[in-house]
């Protein structure tokens, strides 16, 4: 939607410069998708060297390198065994909506057979990730694998997107707040509109805003959706500090609510 | 579980000779899967011969081929462009329980632009799938591929798996009670407990029991859970007659259960 549809509501920007934010980097944004996810598609290859897609459940090192097991008797597993190069789809979980706007990560690289104190490391992560597998982790006919990544896809949805490299990936962490974002931005919207309004004023820059919706949250702020009598658009509100753990959000919430709300008086 | 398990209720069969049933072909299990999404793992090749994962939106033409519509600059779009093999993986949606327990179906072969009559009904099958695709359908960077299947491996969940040939999987008729059976379900074990008591009974061969519900339904019958004083287990009941459109299943059960009752009397 842009402003010149003609059936759409003119959008606003804000009529002061807003105050500098920042947003996750795509290699944030790919470490964040692929922590929050423990089931992906992998691509091996045939003995003929064609193309094959299975579907795998995955760990992750502290570098985000996904661990697999994987059955020696499936065919992903004698392809891996065979030529380890192999590439790792995750997309996010989309209830509602164009699945094609949603987040997605392909890691590619080479697996590797992890040994010594890497295999127990690659073991406890995938255990960490996938409980089930408890029951036959150990069994003969399955094994551990670490793909290494050298490459990173990161789409975000229709023109988001970034090939953030591989090195960034790994140092990257994934974002702590991603799992309580929607239970806070649930809640934000709910009770908390009068603050939101307040951060739209004051920090954003829409100084005649009526009304303000947060629609994402995650650890350098808040996307708000800001409705002014000139219209509606999008803004963005930073955190002081980025936040640390999931139990952050609340506090850095609160505390650019009363910001705003001081600026303004 | 078994009926060996320490801490599992006894297993029940049946205490009479129950009546053959038919269950959908693999074949016709992968048919329904990739029938029922229109979003999957695409895996081509990279320049260097590397699998490469991606997430592509699919339609589907009359024998189940799935049909592309592909950016020309991604990434898959020059992979393909390059080397026409390519895997597409569908993953049935599962909404709680153990998603490697869930059904998945991978399609193997070479992708080719359609050329002529053939370009217009993989054009019409790509929309029938993916109606917003009409925005862009006709961009020049975009290029529609027909996906010839020449392998396929379904797996319906742990210890469920088949590698139909691809000329059954093209013969095969997508399950047409499949999108409606989830809600038939519902309420098959909502209002009509007694039916599938009945049916648990009379054809099922669980003379003694004394509960019974529903867990899925397909075109050629039902699977039930069966109560009974020994323990509880599946059973299976079959329509007379293979349901051959969404709105039969709801008259092939009532057949069913009025069969049951009639032996029963």
């Amino acid at each position: 939607m842009s402003a010149g549809d003609d059936d759409a509501p003119p959008v606003a920007g804000p009529l002061r410069e807003p105050e500098p934010t920042r947003r996750r980097t795509p290699a944030e944004e790919a470490r964040t998708l692929v922590a929050a996810g423990s089931l992906g598609s992998l691509s091996t290859l045939t003995a003929e060297g064609a193309p094959w897609g299975s579907l795998v459940a995955y760990g992750q090192l502290g570098d985000g390198s996904p661990v697999l097991l994987v059955s020696t008797l499936a065919e992903h597993g004698r392809n891996l065994r065979r030529d380890g190069r192999a590439s790792l789809l995750v997309a996010e979980s989309v209830q509602a909506g164009d699945p094609l706007d949603a987040g997605r990560v392909t890691l590619a690289g080479r697996a590797e057979r992890p040994a010594g104190a890497a295999e127990q490391a690659a073991r406890a992560a995938f255990l960490s990730a996938v409980e089930t597998a408890r029951d036959y982790v150990g069994f003969g006919d399955f094994a551990l694998y670490v793909l290494r990544v050298d490459r990173v896809r990161w789409v975000g949805g229709y023109g988001r997107m970034d090939s953030p490299a591989a090195v960034d990936y790994r140092a990257a962490a994934p974002d702590p707040v991603a799992a309580v974002a929607p239970s806070a931005v649930r809640h934000l919207n709910a009770d908390h509109g009068d603050a939101l309004l307040a951060m739209a004023r004051e920090p954003a820059g829409f100084t005649d805003a009526i009304a303000a919706r947060c629609r994402g949250a995650d650890r350098y702020g808040l996307d708000l959706w800001v409705t002014t009598p000139r219209g509606s658009g999008p803004a963005r509100v930073g955190f002081a500090e980025p936040v640390r753990e999931a139990g952050g959000l609340r506090a850095a919430t609160v505390a650019l609510a009363r910001r705003a709300r001081a600026e303004a008086e």
